[in-house]
């Protein structure tokens, strides 16, 4: 086959609002080879990442990403990892080529497990797909209050593990964050897997996130993700000397495979987090994966957003038995919920696994999807380089 | 004062051809505050900067860089510094925005200079701005005998220090690269500092890269740049333990504090080379010169092409007397010539300072710049967001 277009699509909630819920919008790729199609998601801003696939090359290493793309050969796994890393070579001072190219990377796999019939973990050569604990992702309440009535909730739906995230932890006194942790341990019982997240809020104050730590470890938290900022590797590293039982997790913003490396070798984490969407694809996930399981760190996907992406996060891991843990989108935008009409739901134990079908197993939902199209048109030197393509149904 | 706009100017030759040349392109940012103008460059893909200006909000850390930015005070550094953080609190997950911030960053610091009638260094608390010896940074020749004629002509011009880089290096046999630096040894003579520039050829792979360092040795090479591609600390860190007398050099890639201070930390580097115009600008680049010293490794700025970037890059370490090297553009193209008619030109013996006068000490020179420019139009949902500004002139 040959890759004959790339189309993409930005999706967007009429309002989005100034929270931190990534899922209000969303930037949807198709790839067509030979009459195959095949779908991705980059976790990236839309209009940016869209600009980044067309725009004016500066010179042979600040190419557009298309010019690594379009016309190339598609016929087995090695073609996509060729095609990543010709992308990472061509476009290397285009930062935000990476987050650009996760989408596409996605696509082709996709594309080329539907042309196959087999799933994609299945081509990443792993003999089955192994159930993963599902964690309820969401954000903290704006007091304990509301965050315990959110942890009872997640504790209701049957979920055996639920993070906390973002919100007002870390932006006031240790004590309120404190009072929020045992909120969330009350809501959810003992029974249910607690972790938490801090959404980088101390930078790369490891004097601040100290304190934070007894409350975490007295409500039997798994993790403490991202108290600093990504790569802040000394910071992470003294943290992890004074963690008694919680782990640190972090990696979500990572962008490529040293990255990720440097995490797993220099911030003496317990857990690294990669989001699909932003590392460059599931061809840089499953090498991140693979070196994790070497390291001794254990992989967890990052997802927050739809279907579709939790599908393409759960590849790069789906046979790692001891890798159990996946990151759930548990209360998405309307658009993160209508964007396929298939799902991935957990099962009685609260457990997810990677589908059985070919390519990712589940598709846009274009009748849902329409509605939320943002038409982008972008003019340099009075010629049109990108111009949104018409919805598929 | 406050910021009341900052408008983005995208230049470009005519025709921008497929080799290591960055300076083919530009982008040209203009701050104003009060009626004072500061002026700064992006090195960076200026189409997918523009777009991350002011496109729309995804999330709370995924917003557009102007959230950040317009109407802001600006009375004095502290409040470049908090622009500077504010942006990477809110854009974290724009991966484009880092290099965005960086032009910026630069035209913040050139207007605060301009309005209090000092340059960029002394409000860096540096009492004096250091000569440096200025190297020739050059492209490889095709041939062996090509390279020989460049290290000539650098020899002529005066220089006391020349870098070759890019082109077939790496590329071919461990004997053609040998050929390439004894061509380029043989072209300077004796007591002309050689440096070379690996441009990211060998990945991640130690052994390819140790193949070269005989060569490099027997040649005297200052430093080997760039043979892994940034952030690859092991590499880094395994290579750098078979050098006797080469030392590392490495960091252009970087755009934040961390991935900086990790290089420094970690990849065994005897060099790292900043960007002002990716890094984050001259606050996040000062960050790193402090760092660098605190660490024991030399700080050298990054640049290709323009004298305002020259200028921009010599602030952060223009007061330190021991990093003395500077990286000059030796041929860029006739954009990269043209963009100011001030220049920083070596004195008799190789060297150049960060100009005495306020600001950065150049502006751009629109008459000559007017024929580069290149006409932007973006539009999401049939609103405008983006439209180039008019010439000033």
């Amino acid at each position: 086959m040959k890759i004959s277009s790339v189309d993409f699509f930005y999706l967007s909630l009429p309002e989005v609002r100034d929270i931190g819920d990534g899922s209000q919008d969303a930037l949807l790729v198709r790839v067509e080879a030979d009459g195959h199609v095949g779908w991705g998601e980059c976790e990236a801003a839309p209009l940016v990442s869209i600009a980044s696939w067309n725009c004016p090359m500066s010179h042979s290493a600040c190419k557009p990403v298309s010019a690594s793309v379009l016309g190339q050969r598609l016929d087995n796994v090695d073609d996509i990892r060729r095609i990543n890393a010709c992308v990472r070579e061509h476009s290397f001072d285009l930062l935000q080529a990476d987050h650009t190219l996760s989408g596409i990377d996605i696509a082709l796999w996709d594309l080329l497990g539907r042309k196959l019939g087999e799933p994609v973990w299945r081509l990443l050569g792993y003999k089955r797909s192994f159930p993963k604990t599902a964690y309820a992702s969401q954000l903290f309440g704006d007091d304990p209050q509301a965050t315990l009535r959110r942890a009872e909730a997640a504790a209701r739906s049957g979920y055996r593990a639920a993070k906390f995230g973002w919100g007002p932890y870390g932006r006031g006194t240790a004590e309120t964050d404190a009072a929020h942790v045992h909120a969330a341990r009350e809501g959810l019982g003992k029974d249910i897997a607690l972790l938490v997240d801090a959404g980088t809020v101390w930078g790369d104050d490891a004097a601040a996130a100290k304190k934070r730590l007894a409350a975490l470890e007295i409500c039997g938290a798994v993790w403490l993700e991202e108290p600093f900022v990504n790569g802040a590797l000394s910071a992470y590293h003294e943290l992890s000397k004074s963690c008694k039982t919680v782990k640190l997790a972090g990696g979500e913003g990572c962008h490529n495979f040293h990255q990720a490396s440097a995490m797993i070798d220099y911030a003496g984490l317990g857990f690294v987090q990669i989001d699909t969407g932003r590392i460059g694809g599931i061809t840089t996930a499953k090498q991140v994966a693979d070196y994790a399981v070497a390291k001794g760190v254990q992989f967890v996907n990052h997802t927050f957003t739809t279907h579709l992406a939790l599908s393409a996060s759960l590849q790069p891991f789906a046979g790692m038995e001891r890798d159990n843990l996946c990151e759930y989108p548990f209360e998405p935008s309307a658009l993160g919920r209508e964007f396929t009409a298939g799902k991935i739901p957990p099962d009685a134990n609260g457990q997810v696994c990677a589908p059985e079908s070919p390519g990712l197993g589940l598709e846009p939902d274009w009748v849902a999807l329409k509605k939320y199209l943002v038409e982008v048109e972008i003019k340099v030197a009075g010629r049109k380089v990108f111009s949104s393509s018409r919805v598929p149904c």
